[in-house]
Formats: structure tokens, C-alpha cells, sequence
């Protein structure tokens, strides 16, 4: 019989597996694509490559996991969004947004491509994921139905709205409220989509949806809280990227708002509220399980 | 009976009544969709109401007229056809990009928004577009190969390859070949595109849908070089936007490489050819035809 600390052992090796298998389709599809010029698909490639977590991809994985145990097969979906948060990092960084010079411990994309190749390798691979997801191993109805999921988290409803209500936030005091509906756009969405998009390829019924939706929702919470809290007290060599940013930027975040202990006990409970929703689910949410378990003891 | 003089002049009210509908559509999408800061939606529907030719929706209605003489149904293909083309256009007017002051007579997007929001309005039209695909009144077989159709048209391949081509190519001599390339991704590809949605939703067959294929691409050469035609001699009160610009900026155009006269000659050559490739069609490619000749005398 396998010990529960054997098999978290086991799925945190599996994971691993799956953000190579992540990283190698990245990298294949990148260059092969239909690119116009060799500058942009470097400047794509770049950042595609630059070894970030995968958490989307594993989402959506393990979401169909959760339902039909086959989540591997909807790797065009993982793609996608992977590439989606690739060219919204490539965006958030330029000059006159966040204005940061690295990312993952390499320079952003347009400290090394300059401006211009960055603003047009994020719009080339926002385009690219769409292109991708019609090409999903999928009905055309689901095919339908996911790409409406993606694009609405992804847009002005989600991520961009989000990213455009940060911006209206610095230098500003805000209220946990207000806080929350920033990340709800800027973070949860896609995260909530990555979700979502699993399950709806797996077939999950309006049951087993709603639950993996409440699931993505406190994971989504959990994954911005223990963002804030490793930009005030993370290691920058494992970050890869300068901590005490939010506070040198005079942003409101979970840690200047509640504080550090307070801020911990909120992901904490956002990751119980995760696993609770997942109760009605056997052995095959072992991956979401692992995953949640994993963003509260992340270090990066 | 009535006169083929008549007959065009009926199509051109046609076309101005199609202008207004698109830009009413558009205009009362924006200010009902789920954008989540008001200053976002705002930085979006400045662009987007600013008063465009609506090419791409025209060419997206003109082209299903051609087989089924429905062709308005197909709104939301034409406004997400449009919203891209003015994703493209705000963020080739950013400073790292054209760094262009005025655009259609008025403030580009980045001097009346800042650049932060430019950048963000950009992004959330483009993934909007793909929201509304989805949304079109068609089966989900056909929803899916539009938005691949426009997703590949856009990206990479196709749009944003051809204006990395462009920066590229600046302040430097290149061929007439490379012109072409670089403009059948710049312009040509979403013009192609729009041609063969329209198509492609009123249920072309393939001869057909190669024929208007071969319209579209010939159409969009003969507008590259009016475009240029225009940017050398044209008004600037009438364009909206200073003349002159491709000669500063060291631009190879049409103009600088086979000059006014025989750049006038290769855009009335194209018209012919695209005129030709209509030849098998009936009276329902009134307005394809119609267009193809405001192409050749606009004047901005």
C-alpha cells in the first residue's frame, strides 16, 4: 500500500514531467510556427522559454484529469494559455507599465529585443494562442466554447481590465475589496479559465463545473496572496527577479493591507476552501490536490 | 431599366448605410461590454468610433453578398474584423512603434490615453474579437475555421509579421519583392482575411472561395499602393494625418520604388485583376466590384 506522502511524491514528480513536456511543445511550436521574421519568433521564443511554472497548463491538465484521467491529450489548450501569460508578462513589463528589466532572473523581453519587438512578440502570441486553440483535439462546439472561456478571462472583462485597474491603483491606498477585484481580473481569470477549460474538454457535467470553478476561485486568491507575500519577504536569487517591489512602487497588496501573518492565514484558508471543493472527487483529482498543496509551500 | 451609372450609385449609399451600421454596432458594443475600468473603455471606444472606412466589415458583408446575398447578417464577424484592425493601428502609433501624433485627424490613442492604456486598449480589442467570433451566427464548424482564418491572418504569419517586416526595413533600401512581402502580412493578410470570412460563412465552395481569394489579395495590393500614393501626394485635411510621413521616416513605398505614374499603373492593374477574378459571378457581387473601384479614387 502507497503511503499519502508517497503518493504527493509521486504527482510532484509527475508534475515536473508535465512542465518539461510543457516546455518541449513550447519550444517545438515556436519553431516551426508560420513567423514572418526571425527577430520577432527570437523574441517570442525568448520568453516562451524562459522556464516559468506552467501552473496554467497544469491546470488544465489536471482539471481533465479530475474528470476523465486523460488530461494530457488537450495539450494545444495548454499551449494557448501558457502563451496568453507569456505575452501578458511581455506587456506588464514594458516601460510604460511596471517597467520592470527582469523577469525570471533574465532580462524582460524588451530589454532584450528593445520595445517595439516586445509590444509586437505580445500581440503575435496572444494571436498565436487562438490560432492554437481551434486546433484543439475537440468537437468544434467545445473548440467554440473554450476559445469564448479563454478570450473573455483574457480581455477587458478579465486580465487586461485588471492589469488597467493596477495601474489606476498605484500610488493609491485601496480597500481589500478593491484589492480583490484587481486580482480577481489580473490573476484569477485565467486561472479560473486554465480550470475551466480542462474540465470543459473532459466533459464535466454543470456539477462537477461549478465545483472546479469554486476550486479555481480560491486557488486564483491563494496564488496572488503568496505572490505578495514572496515580493516582501521572498530570496531574489530564487524568485529571479528583485523583492520589495510592490512597496518601492507604493502598491497596495495582501501584505500591506493585512500584514504578513494575516496574509498567510488567508491563503491558507483559500487553499482548504480549494480542497474542500473538491470533495466530491475520487483519486483522479490527486493532480489539483497536489497543486493546490504546492502554491501554499511555493517559493516562486 | 436601370443604368449601370445608377447602378454604382446605388451601391455607394449601400456602402455608406453599412459604414454607419458598423460604426452604431460598434459603438453600442463597447459601451455594454464587461471592461472592468471605465477609463479602458473609454481609451477603446476612442479608437474604435474614431471614424474608420470600415474596409474589413464591408469586405466581410460584400463577400457573403457575393454567394448568398445575406451578407449583414454576419455582424459580429465584421465588428470583431474592425476591432482588430484598430488594435493594430493603436499600437502602431506607439512612440516605440510609427510614433505618430495624429491618426483619422484626431490624438493617437497614446496621446489622448498615455501609453500604459494604449497598450492595454490594444490587447483587450484584440481578445474581444475573438469573444465575439464566437459569438457569430453560424455553426461551430464554421466558428472554428474563422477564428483560425483571422487568428493566422492576424498574428505572426500574417499582420504582425509583416509590421515587424516594417521596422525592420526602415532606413534602408529594399526590394520591390520584399515591399510586396512585407505588405501582404502588414495590410494584405487581414484584407484576405476578411474576403474569405465573409466566404467562407455564406458557404462558398472551394472554386468560389478561391476566386475570391484571388480578389481579396489582388484588392489589397492595389490599396497598399494607393495608400502610398496617398501618403505622397494626398490632403492632409482630408487624410487626418500629415503627408510625408514615408519619405521622412526613409520608408521604401511604392512611390520611392517605381515612382507616382507606374505606382498609379500597378494599382489600376490590380483592380483589373480583381475585377477579373469576380468574372464568373452575378449581380451579387455588386459590391465587391463597387469597392474594388473606390479602392482606385480614394482619397483617404
Amino acid at each position: 500500500m502507497t503511503s499519502p506522502r508517497e503518493t504527493t511524491f509521486d504527482f510532484t514528480a509527475e508534475i515536473k514531467r508535465r512542465q518539461k513536456l510543457v516546455d518541449e511543445r513550447l519550444s517545438s511550436y515556436i519553431d516551426t510556427a508560420d513567423v514572418g521574421d526571425e527577430n520577432l519568433r527570437a523574441a517570442m521564443r525568448y520568453s516562451l522559454t524562459s522556464g516559468g511554472k506552467r501552473l496554467r497548463p497544469l491546470l488544465i491538465f489536471a482539471a481533465a484529469d479530475a474528470i476523465s484521467a486523460d488530461g494530457e491529450q488537450y495539450m494545444n489548450s495548454a499551449l494557448a494559455i501558457e502563451m496568453i501569460h507569456t505575452y501578458s508578462l511581455i506587456h506588464d513589463d514594458l516601460p510604460a507599465l511596471d517597467n520592470d528589466d527582469l523577469r525570471r532572473g533574465k532580462p524582460t523581453n524588451h530589454k532584450a529585443y528593445g520595445e517595439a519587438t516586445a509590444i509586437l512578440a505580445g500581440d503575435a502570441l496572444l494571436t498565436m494562442a487562438f490560432s492554437l486553440l481551434t486546433r484543439e483535439n475537440t468537437s468544434p462546439e467545445i473548440c467554440r466554447q473554450i476559445i469564448r472561456e479563454i478570450a473573455d478571462a483574457a480581455g477587458a472583462g478579465g486580465m487586461v481590465g485588471g492589469q488597467a485597474l493596477d495601474m489606476a491603483a498605484e500610488n493609491k491606498q485601496i480597500s481589500l475589496e478593491e484589492l480583490k477585484k484587481l486580482h480577481l481580473g489580473k490573476t484569477g481569470a485565467l486561472i479560473r479559465a486554465a480550470v475551466r477549460v480542462g474540465a470543459i474538454l473532459a466533459a464535466a457535467d454543470a456539477k462537477e463545473l461549478a465545483a472546479l470553478t469554486s476550486y479555481a476561485e480560491n486557488l486564483g486568491l491563494a496564488f496572488q496572496i503568496t505572490d505578495d507575500i514572496l515580493d516582501a519577504v521572498g530570496d531574489t536569487a530564487i524568485l529571479g527577479k528583485p523583492t520589495g517591489s510592490d512597496e518601492k512602487n507604493h502598491k497596495s497588496t495582501y501584505v500591506s493591507l493585512v500584514g504578513i501573518d494575516q496574509a498567510r492565514q488567508l491563503a491558507q484558508d483559500a487553499v482548504t476552501r480549494a480542497l474542500a471543493a473538491l470533495c466530491d472527487f475520487d483519486g483522479k483529482a490527486a493532480f489539483l490536490r497536489c497543486l493546490a498543496n504546492m502554491i501554499l509551500t511555493r517559493q516562486k
